[in-house]
């Protein structure tokens, strides 16, 4: 078995702290270790750290060897720009030399898991469904219907196992409706687990126009910098698993271990308050912070500025260096807006 | 005609931006001028420039120097230590070297003035009441049962002008009936008129004990340093207004020229949206702020950063170089406490 980190996510709804030049895997967000360390860290039982490999842009990779100073180059993968994660999986299938039969596990670098012993154990279950080729996707057992999210439905009661579909980011009708349905539904927390040669046929089969051009390119030694950027930006989920689905050669290993994608300043809040539960309140403050009679606040201080809160409620208070955002915590998506704004006004400092 | 500039009050209220160093009548709060140069910009034209007078605590004398170069050193009234309004105001009264019947005019100077005109005018009224060795209080029109204000009360329809007694910062119902009641009721600016002789008469049988030891003092060129800590800290209200009404020598002078004692976040944030009438919203930013979908916010930023805000309703955002408060308007009058507590735990820093 071998793991293929993908530590691309830009995390803009982690802004104004999740930056272009340290985007959010790197960003030590719960606990002293980053996201990126924690995955690395979180599967080291499992898997030989020689076994251990990551794909981000070039521009990031010093990131991930200053956080992980034991990768060798030769675990360093680096696309010359991002081109989301069907581009990135390609690459990691067709370069890293291992065994057509020994399996891969897909994990992206920014998520946050409670119960890593029941990770381990989903990702041990799903290597086995994966020897008999299958293209095996984790399922987090949903807490709710979430429309943040995307979501693995089940084939149903006469095929266990199976996935049936895909279904991106519903409305709140059409999620409660998928988590009501006999067939199941889970999340699809990225994680992913199959053959190379698998995943590599699959590749073949359903996204000829990224597999194709990069197989060439690694074959003849022709510089991925002149490849790459042409090719379609498209996530695995969609290039691959949806169509692979219909054919019936995916499957779901539903498990429940906590977990959560921190996609937003509202989902760090709740893991932060799930870390301090004596705080009835959900008040929680990072760095140097002083209230009077807040409620279900986050405060969170990487300027070394004193903050100062007074009777706030559901509120996002996020305070770097050169930026400050105050969110109504209802309203953290939105932060994806104003780093759109300022991505228009060309104002690159603050991106 | 001369006018004594009070310029001691504190402005913890309107921390972190006002702080011991520089607080609040310093500091440009509605325009590019600062409180202080706005107050005796607008008294100008009523009196001359060599006859405005300044008290404060010396060490914040060189900061008037600054904001006003054309005040000469004999305009410049230091106080060891700050001992309330009515040590400084016997200072005032008895160190100017002015004619017994020459009218003093007493003003805080950190007071907004809508209609200076409408002021100038009620001023010279006052001077007017002033000859006949009245003590002469400026009564402004209440716009609402505010608690926050003292309050001058009439003597009733039949001693026109006459003032019967003051009430400190009643509670509501307390507000409501002094509003209500026939013999009439003022907030009181902190705005006095009066002879030099007519205080310094009053001030020797209601306030023997501050007047009689600063004039000593004064007489052998004792240091005011040795005196002056000794004082009983009371305001002029309290020492000389009130039970000088008692005895019938207090007058009102009533008026309306918009005017607010920018005593708090919430009170300066209304200021400022009556400023921008065209934002419906009271969405003020001072600063380099960017927003969406935010209603009656204040954002007041003197640190250079960016504030962003999203989504937020009755908040007040201030951002200082090295504290940020983040309050719920209804609230601002809590900012106090902030303060009291830092000076409890000796933050003196951040004071």
């Amino acid at each position: 078995m071998y793991a293929v980190i993908l530590a691309g996510g830009g995390g803009t709804r982690l802004w104004p702290l999740s930056r272009r030049s340290r985007p959010k895997p790197f960003l030590p967000l719960l606990g002293a270790e980053s996201l990126f360390q924690r995955t690395l860290a979180r599967i080291q039982p499992l898997i030989d750290r020689s076994a251990i490999y990551v794909v981000a842009e070039a521009r990031l990779l010093p990131l991930a060897a200053e956080q992980a100073p034991w990768l060798s180059a030769q675990q360093l993968l680096p696309e010359p720009v991002g081109r989301n994660t069907a581009a990135a999986v390609a690459l990691a299938a067709l370069a890293i030399d291992r065994p057509p039969d020994d399996v891969m596990i897909v994990l992206p670098a920014d998520a946050h898991i409670v119960d890593e012993d029941g990770f381990r154990l989903a990702l041990a279950t799903a290597a086995g469904v994966a020897q008999r080729e299958f293209l095996v996707v984790i399922g987090v057992t949903p807490s709710g219907p979430q429309t943040g999210y995307g979501y693995v439905v089940g084939a149903g009661a006469g095929r266990p196992g199976e996935v049936a579909r895909f279904v991106e980011k519903p409305d709140r009708d059409r999620a409660q409706a998928l988590l009501a349905a006999p067939e199941g539904a889970w999340w699809n927390a990225g994680v992913f687990v199959w053959r190379r040669d698998a995943v590599l046929a699959s590749l073949e089969t359903h996204a000829p126009a990224i597999v194709g051009p990069l197989r060439t390119a690694l074959a003849t030694g022709q510089s991925l910098a002149e490849t790459y950027p042409d090719l379609p930006a498209v996530s695995i989920d969609h290039a691959l698993l949806e169509p692979a689905s219909v054919e019936g050669q995916v499957r779901v290993v539903p498990a429940e271990f906590g977990w959560s994608d921190v996609g937003s300043w509202s989902a760090l809040h709740a893991e932060l308050a799930r870390l301090q539960p004596a705080q009835a309140a959900r008040l929680v403050g990072i760095g140097r912070t002083e209230d009077i009679g807040s409620e279900d606040v986050l405060v969170h201080s990487s300027s070394g500025r004193l903050v100062v809160t007074v009777g706030l409620r559901g509120t996002i208070v996020v305070d770097t260096p050169d930026v400050l955002l105050v969110c109504d915590a209802q309203r953290a998506q939105e932060v994806r807006s104003i780093v759109d704004r300022l991505v228009q006004a060309k104002e690159t400092d603050y991106l």
